[in-house]
């Protein structure tokens, strides 16, 4: 059980150091990340020109925050420039999330997964539990980008991923795991209509870069933001008939998020 | 008049199969139409590149899905991947809905759109009257994306483009009109409210979609998609101030949608 | 003060002709943008292929419109297709709004912006005080694009710029300042909370568009459209417990704006 004291501290320093976190990240989500972002009281930057993310990258060390990369629309410009951009992060010390975004889907798209982490490891991934495990096994079909079953199969893909990359792991669903490869958290919270509001894995994956920014140790940072994600849409959901609703409730929820709310 | 039970069926359908559509749509809708389609049930994909087209649609075939085409940031190397995904959906018998968006406003947009029915003939064809009237005739100045009005000559022309391509077409206006060329079904649902909200014609082509992957007569399948986007319009309408509480409540319809709602 | 009667009289225009605003703006807000000219009454149309921007531009001549260039999330592409935008309205005399969004963030973005200027001045410019003095000194470091002081400095700055370029530029902030470097008027309306929902900032270039397109004086267009936006601002943050309620409710405002509201 996370101490919800240390979560809320967390979002303190969030909101008092206001990341700066540099998306290259998908054309669907991009504005409900950068809202969420916000909400939270981070500081979102989406810039995908090779031609400026080095220096956008070298500003979020300069600042403070973190490098988020996430292949929910992927093609070959933007995937050079998310290889420039976590090399960089790499040399620079500046924490990296990445979201996998329906890999297994097609050869292109995990192929470019691989890519991507074989070139520069990662500080965190973000993904569901069939995008997870086609990161370590070839033959894993995943049926678009919103399928998840946080099955053991999952948890041992994230385990081995983990140590492969020596970096923290997490997969979402009804149940999430973050894992270092020796330990993992579990997260039980959120509401099964999240899924059907699109991107709400893609914010996950973008508040974890906004903790990991105040937060070193990463197997904290990537369990508080889902902690959060999982308490504001619980609280959202609450209040909401349908996805559409729930949206909208779901960033109030982000901006008023204290320890009250997670303590509730 | 068409039987609220059937369109209800076919709503359940697509929440029993959650068929993939796969979507190479504009920038300013991807987050919309995503939604809606979860919100309906069914399983967005949006996925551009060149690279990967070929294998989302044989993904589509697979697991039972679509394929929508939408016209509206049109860029060479996007039209290029739509050719190539139109091709392939058109060899694996997966149904192509295309959404001609803004044709007739400049010639780029309407040799494109031409291109792209010449070289495969879509399924389903939606657009509002101006741009169907523009894939008929050279002469038609559409005012930019927004624009419609359902007149007789758009009918005509609807009929005729359903002819020459051997597809359905549906124009969206005050009075939506279904056509096979030989038969019509009028749609006289909706909400004029929905016009100040960008993308629910992007939207309604998405929804087509969901509706053609579960519902082989496409006639139909784009009639029943077409009340469902004027039921919830409606249902969201009335409870709404303005155009940004209308996309709301017409997520929450389209989450709620069933007989009853259907039928009222 | 400005006469909230003038600025009601422009919305009124802006309802009854329906001014064509072309974008090239960036894939973070076009969604948001969209829908705010769509509820105040304004027809958008998002185009970025160089080959119809040209022609695109000329629509928005021919049926009475504006070009809104906005750098939120360039690349080299879409650079050239604002230049060449820029270029035409430039000779069709077309107002041109330019958002140097992130100005000062990368040395790519400030030379961007810089070469875009120096190509073909713009009618009005809308940045925050971070952006505004980065186009007129080499040394301002920009944190992201989400940061604002209007300070002197900023209006000496804003001033200067509107001398060189011979048009009108607004600083967004706390109190928004409009001048064309002679005379500057002050706008005091807005709330906090807007800060923290992405692209109201780029919503407000926007807007100027659409009152460009019927307010032929330039410092007034701009000034109208920041009261407008202040006033809706602080019509949906007085019922927003968060920046979630605040998107939803700004919408609804703009669609109701009237003299009314504007004189509250």
């Amino acid at each position: 059980m996370l101490d919800t004291n240390v979560v809320a501290a967390d979002v303190s320093l969030i909101r008092e150091k206001s990341p700066l976190v540099h998306n290259i990240t998908n054309y669907v989500v991009m504005n409900n990340t950068a809202n969420a972002l916000l909400a939270l009281g981070a500081s979102p930057v989406m810039a995908h020109a090779v031609e400026e993310v080095e220096a956008m990258v070298r500003l979020a060390k300069l600042v403070g925050g973190a490098l988020v990369i996430n292949m929910g629309t992927l093609s070959p410009q933007w995937v050079d420039a998310m290889e420039l951009a976590m090399k960089t992060a790499r040399a620079q010390h500046v924490p990296i999330v990445f979201d996998p975004v329906g890999a297994g889907a097609t050869p292109y798209r995990t192929e470019s997964c691989q890519r991507l982490l074989q070139a520069n490891a990662p500080s965190i991934i973000r993904g569901n539990a069939s995008e997870i495990m086609s990161l370590t096994q070839a033959n894993v079909q995943t049926k678009g980008v919103d399928s998840a079953s946080s099955t053991d199969a999952a948890r041992e893909a994230a385990d081995q991923l983990a140590r492969a990359f020596d970096c923290v792991v997490t997969v979402s669903g009804e149940v999430d795991v973050v894992t270092d490869g020796c330990q993992r958290i579990e997260i039980r919270q959120g509401h099964a209509m999240m899924a059907r509001v699109t991107g709400l894995g893609c914010t996950a994956s973008a508040l974890i870069g906004a903790f990991a920014a105040v937060q070193s140790d990463l197997l904290l940072a990537a369990a508080h933001a889902m902690t959060v994600m999982g308490v504001a849409g619980e609280v959202a959901a609450s209040k909401s008939p349908g996805p559409g609703s729930l949206q909208m409730h779901f960033l109030d929820a982000l901006y008023q998020m204290d320890e009250k709310l997670l303590s509730e």
